[in-house]
């Protein structure tokens, strides 16, 4: 019972959002590239903006009110970390624009979540797109988060649609001193961000699994109409997540290969280890997608298979019980000179010949191993 | 309802679309190289011939009426965009392509608008080859025509089959001299067309997911003969658009690698971002392919489900049914000696049998999970 | 009618085809290389040769009859194209092969007609062997006939199995000294004959989208058996279409790129131009593929579609009458013991009952949207 | 009977080893990198650590009890191998991770069970992972299981998750100083070890061609429910089998290029002999693997036919029977005005239409090949 | 009759052929690099050893009895091939690896005949694998054999599993001296052979496409269960002779480069030539796959389409008599009170309504074009 429910939850249909997606990518059409226009589905909300900043002995942490003024200014110390979330009001992100001269594109690409993972290099700074994913555990779904990652020389900026716990460790190690992370840089910092991004992925992967697994007992036991949009939900699922994943291998292995001078070469094993968890999230990916279409497979035929034994119980029935009937009916036909309807014998004879007919039938199906 | 008869929409025919495509084409063949002949299905008009020169401080705008003498002088500063709507007279192209030494291949190229997208690098020019895709609400159709521009250092070609909405964008910033395209020059225009021409596949994105839900809501509820011909021609939109689009992403590469001395390196940014879009583009038909081919598979599945569904009815009915009905043949039948006929008590007896055979039908069924 | 008669003349078998071909260049196996044993299946005839010489000024055009002696001298100016239309009578292929310094294994190539399509880059010339295919009306067969081009610094020598028309413009152009053609050299020669190839590709693409078109309107009217064998025979057809037409377009690449010295630099252009054809005609041919494919899964599932429409009425009619029969079948009972046969409404509200089942049953069905 | 035993060994469900595999990996989240977690389902236990040190005369072999202390000191002559089974009690990774100077990321990766094989280069050594596979007699299971290996100059470390017997052969050659091994170096010892590694491939091989004719037999005796589970499973199986050997060529095929200084010139031609092994595995997989894909194609054509026979002998029974029972059931009606059924002829005449009749209808469906 | 005969000798099933190769291959695991033991399934032989010994103007040729002994001298002029046919006796392949200071490794591939074809480039020598198939013309099958050649400066190594006639052709050139090949060296006689191994490649394939064209007619004329097994069969035939086939084109293109110094320039265009003609077997190779996965489709087409008219005759059948037998049945029943029995007209005015009721069953299943 749990696993057909499972199953179903699956198959909870995801309306609309394929068009809601495009429509939101289309509303900016015609307007003058570098126009800012918050593009996405996030609610209306005042952003939250964090400053860390801090070199290898001390970490200032604060909330910023008034992004215009409150900025760090020019001649600090160390490294400093703005984390931007929430992206509807975009005069902050023009204000962080100005203040770290960073190019109209990019701004407005922060703003239009609906970005591909991608790497841009420019003089001064790196522009990186990334996208969170999320699992609603009771809807089964897979939502998907733009989240754009600017590395300086030493400052790093982060954007994000909405409030997260994804760096709640980072911050954490940050603030404690832990490990590598206060002597790293910017750079150090980006990597355990997109560190931590990949390692939520594995959690996904694991949901998903679940799912594969939910849906698979489901094709055994019992394969029906729901175990059928289970595959294609799970199908559906893989396609986005694909499309958030895939196109990060390029972007990482752009890094650890060394392009710009902005990653040290120091953090580029760091690197180079986030590139392999890529591939081996992608490659795990590829497996599950190969088992969704050869649950596929089976589901048709199951199907199929079923259909065989239906009709041969069908066929077994009809095969024994229609020519029997043909025969109870010639009996029961009005002629006048039927003259064995008179005979004394006749009645036991023809019900034996009847049971012989449907015993040489039965075994005959026997034989033909139809059941 | 309304799903049903969207679907039904997508499945209108568009007959004979392909064949006419091939039949343009190929009146061509056996001509020598260089003829210009136009080859496409617009109506024949007179085309009309817009100027538009622009530095930084003016922008002049004209209608051509004599194409040959109305030409600017070679001796204009600032740039000159000549667009021209409709290709049916060659003899403008002719006069055009004399002014700006333009190859006789590129010309012909240009009338003839059964072309893939393409880049060409002459010494004094580049020459490219795109095409607008047009969404025609009442039929669900996607149309293509060609747009063909020639990018010279200070002048702007550009050739269509028809009038349209796409560029007005464009040529109300030029007009209003709002952000850098009055300073860009021509390849900051022809950037800003082409990005126009990107953005605008968005849009028909949008009404391919629609008319992708509205087929996936009616794979859902009701499963018919419109259900598979909305797929199809779903199918056979994505081909369609793939085969518009595709060649695109190279030709700006090519363009965002800086091939070519044309286009300034400060344009080259703002390419890089056309081509971002581009690969976007490209994704999301991938994924929307995928999910088509999912959704016939899905189709045929569900078929063979209900088909599944259809004969375990048939089977319970007669599988209770046709033994009964042996039953009452056998006692309907006139021997003389059926000495049970007679017996008081063998019909509530016969009745009994004949109820308990049915229930215990239905329990083997129930067993089954047939019902 | 007409529809369904064109499907089927698609469907006319192409028997042997594939193994004759593969009997012809089995033929062969053994001998040493370079020997001249003609392979293919055109009858046995005296090749006719025609000689062409030409410079920007002149052109003569005759027929050779004995090969070793009238072939051009050295000492002439201007390019000379020898053209060879049939190649059962090897001596001929060998004292050109003499003359113009050509490697045996070329001269081998050019006598071998199963060959694909290629190009050899030699000291003194190129070999380049193209596939010209035609399309026969009748049975709506497409053959391939192998034609091979030996490109020198200023001869042509061209071999082809059959007489053809394919040719007969660019000979025209020639003799009237319309365009580049007379000024252009050798190269440009072999341009002209490429491209009217090429442009022929058209053509039966143009034949081929018909027969597509054909076989969809049949899919939709009332696919069978027919239609069954008419994609068959596309896609077979599609199948020998690539390899012809795809090897060409690496040939037209490596010229275009300029490798090699025998191609000038102004007839670059030109080869771009045939290779974007190509390169168009491929484009179409993956297009029309995709179509193919997806119309047989657009016939499996109408094939589905149609069972259980058929299923669904069989189902109606037995789940209607099978239990009304039984009933009518209980009151056929001969036993004495049956005292509703006597009252006087039994036979009335028998009739009633009846009926409502039916009626109820119908209810069912509409509310199942079976009908 | 033996034959659809085995083919239902194979079906015998793996379950939950895909979300156990990712749950062990996702437990990691959030942890600093370079925390060393074991990560994996091996069950705790204390580690077997081996220390095999060697140059040509010498071979001393011992098993270590307290890790930090028996290390070998830096002052040995020849080569040192430490193998280290078991991998749950991180202190002595950490402790040989010190003692040599290990990367902490590499640790982490040694930990860490689930890695893709990779190859990392290092200055002063390699990281390379392999995978073991392991084929269980009773459960037709394959289990893979994680063996990294860190190659220095004159050092070689290997570590794995459980005691195995699969470099009995390599000790015991290097024991008895048989071939080149002594002489080799510690390049040349890790040779030996990818080499029986590989070897180690053709083994599961060999099981699994075993399994897929089993399931081929099957196919063709008797194609039901278990043959397609059997399917099923191989098809997983490939799945895995793939993922874990694919990676190993690129890891084999970088060796066996020379990439890194560690690696001697004279072990090369060695590398590349193991390359070329797991090529002809993937090989081999692949070629498996598309009989596997042949193999669901065949089952469903098989089903298909199978139906296809049902049907036809339900067609037959009903066809013949079903229009006779209709006239029995006609000369069964109690019309008053039924002259023929006073007839003395009637009988007859009718048992010889009813004969007549069955009789064409089964020289019909003997004409149609029915039968 | 003799197609369904054809397609069902292609169908006789090749047992054990995977496994047996697979565990002829694992019986090595374990042994150190370098052992010499036979691996494959030839039977155990004395192996026949010719020498043949040439230059421009002579030639020698004997059979070797004692290997050791009578290898030639050091100090030969001219070119020496040495063909081994029979591996079983590795001490013979031992001596030749001395004599001419042949790499351990070599030798061990040349006995394990299970090898990929390959190339590896050894100072001295080439080391090249390739495969012979050879077709049975009784059962059908392609069976394949390890050639591995060794082309030293003025030696050629020949070794092969069996006896065959496949070099017949060359032995008889070299004998005869026709044309270059007693004066092309080492490189051009091992030229010669692998042209003669794949010119035997195309009887091979014309083999396959009269199966294929077998099949074919099978598919159209009675499409049954031989057939499914002939088509089955026709794929696993070409996934083996694709593995024996492909890697043999990465072979010749290195060749034909000109990768090592042992192939002298001017044998270079010969080697190019084979290296088409093997494109032109995979080219052939892919396109008869093609067709094999058409077949498959179209078989799974032609059974829906089969099912189809048999049910649409069930439900014709059903569908006109089971109302029919209904309406006799209840004028059967045995009820007092049902007046219509007793009225004069009711029998004929009942057989005509039955008789109007079929006639219009049938003028809808007519509009419906069932039949």
């Amino acid at each position: 019972m749990k696993t057909t429910h499972k199953a179903g939850r699956v198959a909870v249909r995801r309306k609309s959002r394929l068009s809601s997606k495009a429509r939101a990518r289309s509303a900016k059409t015609g307007l003058p590239p570098g126009t800012l226009v918050y593009v996405g589905d996030a609610p209306v909300q005042a952003p939250s903006v964090t400053v860390i900043e801090y070199d290898e002995d001390r970490v200032s942490h604060r909330e910023l009110v008034d992004v215009a003024q409150a900025l760090p200014s020019e001649t600090r110390a160390g490294t400093c970390w703005i984390s931007v979330n929430g992206l509807t009001q975009t005069h902050v992100i023009e204000a962080l624009g100005d203040r770290f001269g960073i190019h109209p594109l990019v701004l407005e690409d922060i703003v239009n979540t609906t970005q591909r993972p991608k790497i841009d290099y420019y003089d001064e700074y790196l522009y990186i797109v990334l996208r969170l994913l999320s699992y609603h555990e009771e809807t089964g779904e897979i939502s998907s988060e733009q989240m754009s990652i600017v590395l300086g020389k030493d400052f790093l900026l982060t954007f994000r649609e909405r409030e997260g716990e994804q760096f709640a460790g980072v911050i954490e190690r940050l603030t404690a001193g832990k490990g590598r992370i206060r002597k790293g840089g910017a750079d150090y910092l980006a990597y355990c961000l997109m560190d931590a991004i990949v390692d939520d992925y594995f959690g996904i992967l694991e949901k998903l699994a679940e799912q594969i697994e939910a849906v698979e007992e489901a094709l055994v036991a019992d394969p029906g109409r729901l175990t059928l949009h289970g595959i294609h939900t799970l199908k559906t699922d893989m396609i986005h997540m694909r499309r958030s994943v895939w196109p990060i291998r390029e972007v990482l292995n752009s890094l650890a290969r060394g392009d710009g001078d902005l990653v040290k070469s120091d953090t580029i094993p760091y690197l180079r280890d986030v590139y392999d968890h890529t591939v081996h999230v992608i490659d795990n990916m590829e497996s599950y997608r190969d088992i969704i279409t050869g649950m596929l497979d089976i589901y048709l035929s199951s199907m199929s298979n079923r259909l065989n034994e239906i009709m041969k119980v069908l066929t077994i029935i009809a095969t024994i019980f229609i020519p029997l009937t043909f025969m109870t009916g010639w009996y029961g036909m009005n002629f006048k000179g039927m003259p064995e309807l008179q005979w004394p014998w006749s009645y036991p004879v023809f019900a034996g010949f009847a049971a012989t007919a449907a015993v040489v039938m039965l075994i005959l199906f026997r034989i033909k191993k139809w059941f």
